[in-house]
């Protein structure tokens, strides 16, 4: 799975013909039609703030193929200024779930119906001199996330998680995407999972991004492209 | 809520025909004016030194039209070069307030008349082998914070505070926006606070942003839009 | 007090039509000498090495004419590439100072006579688990910096020190300013002081800038402006 | 040996007379079939998310000739973003091997047979107030990469590992490139090799980079050159 | 003295009309004519990685002078993208070393006859909670510098190194730059220092370039310029 972040290349202000937006927008609707064809999925999502005006999340498993998505979407007149290179994964720590639930989660079903709000965060375990998730024995690492999965059960109506894994392939070793029916819903759960000792005790997180989940003529719109 | 940090997109010397203000500048308050029409209000800040040229704080309550001004802005001419998206909040620890403060958090008039010294950073708190605010019983925190609040409201009259709520949605947990009298207030209620012990030993504070409230116009022509 | 850290802005090699130094200059003349007429001291310094270009220290008492006199420095043709913003200060624990020192402090007379060597680094104390200079007493606090300043009084005739403050207001809480006889005064008065405990134990610095002072005719053609 | 982490230097939208994606992929080809020729390995790998687009590994023994690759390269119209200096080596560690398995890790035969998934890091030995390797005797470390290495053996199959050192001629003391089957094999050992001891309480990190090794015309044609 | 490390200013591929090598380099022999004439002495360096194409240090003991240098190398067609601003010094720990020791120090002769592979990185003692070089006594000081001394002394005849002092005028405190006679010298004697409990317990460590020493010409012709 790659999730990419981007940004309108833009010209100075003064120099060359302009901004093209229409045909940055005909490259990119190109693009995603012709990895859509392929079987691949594409999220968009409108980001909000200075990180990135657009995310694509792709799915698909032939690395040959996300990349030349990628260079696609560069092509087009996108600079990919962050993005995050993950495998989707069953939790170790979760052997008593059922072959669906197993399949949902290496083959996940996205966007998620009406759950429009979206955000993005990766995330470490602390190998610090006091908090080192790796010295823990497997048993305690396993009462830590079924605390932690519990708490956030809590908000699985309002709230969908998807955690990818990165170890050896992403800076970070696992990737938190949420999908959630308001922005109040992602403050909510993240917040109260920060209580949870998996998170307080042992969890480093790196950039936050948010925004919102629409069909892509939207998403560009929004976001300016 | 969203605060857009802001530079002037400038052509490098001696290529193009110059940086056209004027078109930025009209570009600008078509979009300010378009928001405000809808509801939003928008204040804008002359940011002194090199982080930024101007900031716009933009509060509405839906996410597409929030992405929309900052796509106007950035067609308008301005690079976003750094945000902070958060959503207005009640504290978890104050139950004891009124539903007109309440209201005053979730819904605040800005600007503040009078108030047009200004400044913003975003805060969260620690986590560390020692510290960490997360693992502290709520009541603990409660004290800490109604202690910080006290030595706050001593600048009630000279310093008014927003305190907006990012947990999971920014990099940062928490963002403080102050309007004051003076830069003089700002300083001195920030040093003084940093004595409270929910900042001695709790928090961590991201980057600081300074500058003066004013009318559109006057902000522009202040920041050299 | 503004400093600001500038770069003269450069075309890319082949593009354009050469770098306009003659007309930056011209019009860093007219921005200098238009703030000096309204009673603000500019003092500009040659800064070396890939930091900066060039560094105007700009002292007055009225933000939108300090965020002016920036925006024209933009205008001119620099980059200004990083900054510190922060008020002239008596410190808390001078009380025993001569109103003539403490107006010295407030409204100081720049540049200094016979030293043209000059640096500037900001700085912060440390709030560790282990060394936490706000959970420290006031007396205490007061002796270290009285033992720091006795130690750096030694220097007082071929080092000139100016401490402001910008707690609330930039990312550091205060900002050092020296003026010396020559680069070697500037390292024999820092590297001492950093055996005093106030340092050695509860100070964090950030970037050193490093350059020479002089009138700006002579500091811009030195900076290749 | 040099790792070089490109990105196609692109022209802002709307100026210049387009991307020349033909005549940046002749002059790669001709800097590669040169040295090449001179008996230099190039391994081109193309690489997914922001990072970079395409990296080369370059193994030879005249710093003067890895130098002028590099300059090759970036007259074709790429930007070297990222890098990583490393000389070949045999542990110290590893004195039982044998002088076949000396020579392999000295003149590393690459890309490795059907091992096109592939990933780089670069790391460093913990020196911290709890955990320092360098304090650590001699007999005490050999024990530690002892077990490491074990760890990493089941792996021997599906991974091949190249570990070079740099201390003293880059920011990192060693970098590990590895060669597997697929990328889930690169996250396998990885992850499992993070609770080693010599990983878990004296590992630290730098950037991951992760791609996908082929011949140069289809690693630019995926990669967008 | 003045470490300046610099990249070619490249246009975007596509506009302009090229970059103009030859004139770059007219221009930067100029430069290092017209300061050797002047008595500084010029080493350049070509540099292997993203970090930088070649360095310069500059030694001379006119801070206007040294500017003036650097001004020039811009105005060539170079960006000055990192530098290290210092001071040639006598350890405070060598009071026994002869005077021509001394001399060697103030005025070192550069470049080392037969010594072509170079290094530099910056270096800051520690300051932290548990290893805090500046709260040892003198004596405490000297001893962990004479051993590392020693230890150094091992490599004298294939490594030759100067260190040189930036307290208050640079980021780091000190500079090492080594000359070897190959890069393995190099890692050699960085690798064997590392584990000297001056190191060990209280180096922290910049960045590091690596390069090969030339005369001009053969420099920037490896280097791309």
């Amino acid at each position: 799975m790659l999730h990419l972040f981007c940004r309108l290349r833009r010209a100075p202000e003064g120099i060359g013909h302009g901004i093209p937006h229409a045909s940055v927008r005909a490259n990119l609707e190109r693009a995603v039609d012709g990895a859509t064809a392929e079987g691949y999925t594409i999220v968009p999502i409108a980001i909000l703030g200075h990180k990135a005006d657009v995310c694509f999340m792709v799915v698909g498993d032939d690395v040959w193929h996300l990349r030349r998505f990628q260079s696609a979407v560069q092509d087009a007149g996108l600079d990919v200024v962050d993005s995050y290179v993950s495998l989707t994964e069953v939790s170790e720590y979760a052997d008593g779930i059922s072959d669906g639930m197993k399949r949902a989660r290496l083959y996940p079903t996205l966007p998620i119906e009406g759950k429009t709000a979206w955000c993005f965060y990766p995330m470490t375990k602390r190998r610090d001199a006091v908090n080192n998730w790796y010295s823990l024995p497997f048993e305690e690492r396993k009462e830590f996330m079924m605390q932690h999965g519990e708490s956030g059960r809590e908000f699985a109506e309002r709230v969908t998680q998807l955690v990818t894994g990165s170890t050896g392939i992403d800076d970070w070793e696992w990737g938190v995407t949420l999908f959630a029916r308001t922005p109040d819903d992602l403050k909510a759960v993240v917040y109260t999972m920060r209580f949870d000792e998996a998170s307080t005790l042992y969890a480093e997180f790196g950039t936050f991004y948010t925004g919102v989940v629409g069909v892509l003529h939207d998403v560009l719109t929004a976001a300016g492209v």
